[in-house]
């Protein structure tokens, strides 16, 4: 592909469902590059058809086994689906032991799976605005199922989950204190709870504690099911697209209008602050008044406020930016 | 304390180190208080004393312990210590299993000791805003060391880590796949390595890994030391300190200028982008902008891009807000 194909070029061939213009296109999405508006604005049209399914779980878990028997099931149904891995560790990123990528092999040279790692460096706040972009080029390319994994620990991922329609928390027996965290930052995110290599001791106790926690806390008309799985051996994962059946058939209900407006509003809202914080360190390095501030606030003679105020205001002053 | 002390009151209690004036310059600092950022105009040029610290790792790997043993070490040199938990799952949060507490009693009816811990939800980016304001806080109510404790993997919480001086990253054996993370997000955070619970098999392979990491990954003139802890003992937690003490030492020549200064700059950006965020949700509440690119960008007249675009300009001519 020639490295200089028009936004209109590129939106075309994507749409035409061809795998370099389509990892382009989500690498555009990546750098920030500045025909990407343009090309969002010709692929936006063409959204809306994909079923968008995020997992999450600490690492171990077995995330992208279970994202990986679940695209095989999409695959046993006709569906063509894309794999977006948000995790550095994830063997979909590069990041695994050898096992892990013989496993996964069959599907990076299926034609109808389509795997892309998004970077998770260098994005503040960006990268849930970046998976979403991605998401939303699959889409726009006629993949029918889209599979967001991310380690889902830390706000960020917790972003670039709640812009899946319906989302799967992966726990494994042994987890112990991690049960705290999730109760912290995954509870009001988890549509489905999967209890992941369920053959090993413990398993009943972390479905217990979960559906303890589920009576405990709060939730709207959708009770999130507590699956077991051995996603390794495909065991539970028929009955876990099941659910998520379930849960599609929930969302076209009043419920699920309101998330899907929710996630609307994040995804504007995550652009609008990544634009912004890149108009701020531009700041820097243009007349160097972030620097002159900095010198003030380390030596005492302005406090930390007083900066960010005076940096407010040069920011309104400094009009749109391309 | 009546409910309606001024900044000016506040400030002068909390100079005074009286607890609960310190307890609410904190809230204050949380809850976004309109009050707080004339209270840090106050106290700001008091602070600059206190050395602050990092803790962080995954949960259960023995952070809290290690916060509390470090604690010890600096009251027995006589140090008034502040603990700031940034973590839902430290026993400081109150989050934690019964014993967790009862070991950390003693500090807790230490009077040289004042224990904080910083809700994580419902900030987005303000998170590291709010625990640097914290411990500017306690730093002007004359506390010589302020230990934070966070849980290390997202990027809110390295942002809070970011704002430590000297970093401790606490591992434990038996993490496997967790070191990748940490390759991918606290590598470069990281002044000082912590193997604990190395009573357990596997210590000194986790050593050996990071040691390798080390190895390969880029550092400036300060190399990473790995140490070994039992910290639930105080086994090894000297010579954590003394690491510390070595890394502070490190810092007084020209290298730690530059981390003052990027620390700075870090908590600069960091205001900037929480005050944006809350005009932006205000911009929702006013003229109902945001609703109507929201309906715009469901209904596909609209890519969220544009919408992003417009809200900006919008942002722009709102004007100076307090």
């Amino acid at each position: 592909m020639p490295p200089d194909y028009s936004p209109a070029q590129l939106a075309e061939r994507v749409v035409g469902g061809k795998t370099p213009a389509i990892a382009r296109a989500i690498s555009w999405a990546e750098s920030v590059d500045p025909r990407f508006p343009e090309l969002l604005r010709l692929l936006y049209p063409r959204t809306g058809h994909a079923r968008v399914i995020g997992l999450t779980g600490a690492p171990g878990a077995g995330k992208s086994t279970m994202t990986g028997a679940l695209a095989r099931l999409a695959r046993a149904d006709g569906k063509r689906v894309g794999i977006v891995a948000v995790d550095p560790s994830s063997p979909f990123s590069g990041g695994a032991i050898l096992g892990d990528r013989i496993r996964m092999q069959e599907l990076y040279t299926d034609p109808g799976v389509l795997i892309r790692s998004m970077a998770t460096r260098g994005h503040l706040g960006g990268l849930s605005r970046a998976t979403a972009d991605a998401v939303d080029v699959l889409d726009a390319a006629g993949f029918d199922e889209v599979l967001v994994e991310t380690v889902g620990v830390g706000q960020d991922e917790v972003e670039v989950i709640r812009l899946a329609e319906s989302s799967v928390v992966v726990l494994t027996p042994g987890m112990g204190d991690d049960i705290q965290a999730i109760k912290a930052g995954l509870m009001e995110v988890a549509d489905v709870f999967v209890v992941n290599k369920a053959d090993r001791d413990g398993a009943d106790r972390v479905v217990t504690e979960v559906l303890q926690m589920l009576e405990l806390g709060e939730h709207g008309p959708w009770v999130p099911p507590v699956l077991k799985s051995v996603a390794r051996l495909g065991t539970g994962v028929p009955e876990l697209r099941a659910e998520l059946e379930r849960h599609r058939q929930f969302l076209l209900g009043p419920e699920g209008e309101g998330r899907r407006r929710s996630r609307v509003r994040r995804r504007i809202e995550s652009i609008v602050r990544e634009r912004l914080l890149a108009e701020l360190s531009a700041l820097s390095g243009t007349d160097g008044s972030l620097d002159a501030h900095v010198a003030a606030v380390e030596g005492r003679t302005e406090d930390p406020m007083a900066a960010a105020e005076a940096l407010l205001s040069a920011l309104r002053s400094g009009g749109r930016k391309e």
